[in-house]
């Protein structure tokens, strides 16, 4: 197998996060796994040849640019950024915080920027590089109960448009996995047990869609991709 | 006329903002005019009858918890609120920085949180009431150059969406007007003196479009309505 | 009140089609009724005055070309028009026939072009005019069951955004209501027993809705608005 | 390379069509290939090991229904249809004709359906198989010149909306491929002879995308995907 660059999994957890990782270190890349502490990346660290966990809050621009140069400086240039970093308070408008609000922008939206400033260069110099970013059904629609959490992921689905459209011409391939449905974790199936496996959707199968989108031919790029089970009602 | 109650207007500068104030207050409304210092406000507060300024930051919780309390004890329950606060830093999304892009989010998006929970409570507990948003072309499309407006505006009209999912079956018409286009202003005739006066979008136009939102039958209400004028290309 | 020229309803039935031609005899145009057969239009024609009836099979250029000379000739030039023929067999894609989405698309889709390209022209030499369709949700969304209205639903509403696109600077203000809800009928009243008044949508809201669209300034048009009722799910 | 099964390309012409007949008989199927008349497939029957070329209009209930019999006898059970006719005539509504407006609805709309309605029954019964439709920017968007082009790519899309939204759980993947920039044709290189490469489509790309979307895995299944060139304006 080719060896490939460095992948950058911002949102390293049980769910998502551990499968880009190891989707993409299964296809040759050395991984950054970041996440706000060592314990959410588990084993990954061993279980990943070459994969490197780093201690990042991607809502800090401070945090953001230490691990970023560490990652530089120790791995290499960063050839694909997945930003899996994600937040999910629910209640409506009048039960929110505007902590929890703020906060959910945070995660989601501003953290999203802040590591894509850091790759972009550096990407735009060599002509090339993905950022893929892993939004939600909340992307799209405004539900009753996501006054936190859909305005967060609208807006970096939005950003995510706005840096497509920048971008793709510097050879950048910027895009957007909408995840509508539910991901099948230990909490997730504790939580609805009465649910059918073909309920949930397979990390693994995630990271996949995120895989063949990295490997698109630049004549065809696409920019939103749905993920969603074959027995979701939508 | 009959006398109506009151109507907010969050962010009153020379345009929209204005002329929401002019709309309402003709109407037959008290005005409460938001701005963060008085000489946005111009001599509205002398022009319309009743209205009353109030020096207030949207996106700072403590301000805006004062101001509302002082309109409800100064002029009395609040029955329409306009939120036209925003904020357009353009700039794409290299060159925008961090605090460009959170300080749009937070006069764009975390204001209208902030001014809407304000309200909710009271609206609720009368049966009825109207928000209006005053969203732009950004609210639905991130384009290469609004990498901080955008999704400030795309996060809005999630929240904006979000709160009717919920809000409007308590009697409260949330919605959202797309200014799709530019407004005229001096300041955008300045710039854009080659444009003939089809170009622009008229003020008291948006206001009237607000107007009859907030007069529609609730068997009917919209939610999204643009207002664009009738020579743009889109 | 200021006498008007002639507004076209083109599909007069007992809900959106009478109260739109009520509303517009009302406000002073003279109304002509399009219909399949007089019996759809009851009363109306005594009811409204200087309203007019016509047979007219929407689907099929002859019958549209003769009609609408007829209106030309007996009222004069036409104003407005106001498409609300409509037709809605549900049924998913293994139960519809081709025949019934053929017919669909016919009456919800072909008919749309054949009246607009009736009225174009000579709005276009008056500089003037108002092109409405009423559209439902089927004009979004593909339902499981809406396989032969959605699609035809579908096709309005893309015509109706190519002309506006291309005839709003010639002063044609072409838009499209989306009727979101059930429309209150004797018939829908008699299948939906158990509803409350407040799950109904009133026609005369979706009238003064179109109403509205039709008095826009030219400054702030809008091409697409809701009607939905207060307490519906969506 | 394991032998699989029968793969029906509708609308094989020089770009997309015999992209993706190439794609999927190199995948293992078994093609076939339909189009108006044998000169369109050209030497692709010859080419592709077991493809087997058929004359079908797809606007026609009888030539579809009596094409996709011979299909089932000749070759066997149909795992897949990649719906890929489409016709484009351009023109704002006043230059299309009603004629011209209801033959690209029958290509590109009711050519869908009665493909379709011939494999569903087959496909539920196996549980498993792909629709994939080839839309267009049309499919989104109604332009000022694609009056009729736009409507009928509309109801495609909301037929195969509709389809997915009843057939994904009898384990049938309907999806849709929007075709958004200029395919690399001999034709359309001619017609743009200033253009870069980078300006076209590839139809490898294209037909890779559409592989890639019959080998995702039910739990993460997309709808609808774009296919643009990196350098497009959008």
């Amino acid at each position: 197998m080719e060896q490939k660059g460095v992948a950058v999994v911002a949102g390293v957890g049980p769910g998502n996060g551990a499968a880009l990782a190891r989707r993409f270190a299964g296809g040759g890349y050395t991984v950054a796994l970041l996440s706000r502490s060592a314990q959410t990346r588990g084993s990954l660290e061993q279980e990943l040849r070459g994969a490197r966990g780093y201690d990042c809050d991607v809502g800090s621009p401070e945090s953001v640019a230490r691990t970023f140069a560490a990652i530089r400086s120790q791995l290499g240039p960063i050839e694909v950024l997945l930003y899996n970093a994600g937040s999910g308070v629910f209640g409506d408008v009048e039960s929110i915080t505007p902590e929890q609000f703020e906060s959910s922008w945070r995660v989601n939206t501003y953290g999203a920027l802040l590591c894509s400033q850091q790759v972009i260069g550096p990407m735009k110099a060599a002509g090339a590089g993905s950022i893929v970013f892993i939004g939600a059904t909340a992307s799209r629609r405004g539900g009753p109960r996501s006054a936190a959490f859909a305005p967060a992921k609208a807006a970096q689905r939005s950003l995510a448009e706005s840096m497509a459209r920048s971008l793709w011409r510097a050879g950048i391939h910027v895009c957007l996995i909408v995840v509508d449905g539910v991901v099948d974790l230990e909490r997730t199936r504790a939580a609805m047990r009465d649910k059918p496996d073909s309920f949930f959707i397979k990390p693994a199968a995630v990271a996949d869609t995120a895989w063949m989108l990295c490997r698109q031919d630049a004549s065809a790029w696409s920019f939103e991709v749905e993920a969603r089970p074959f027995g979701e009602t939508w």
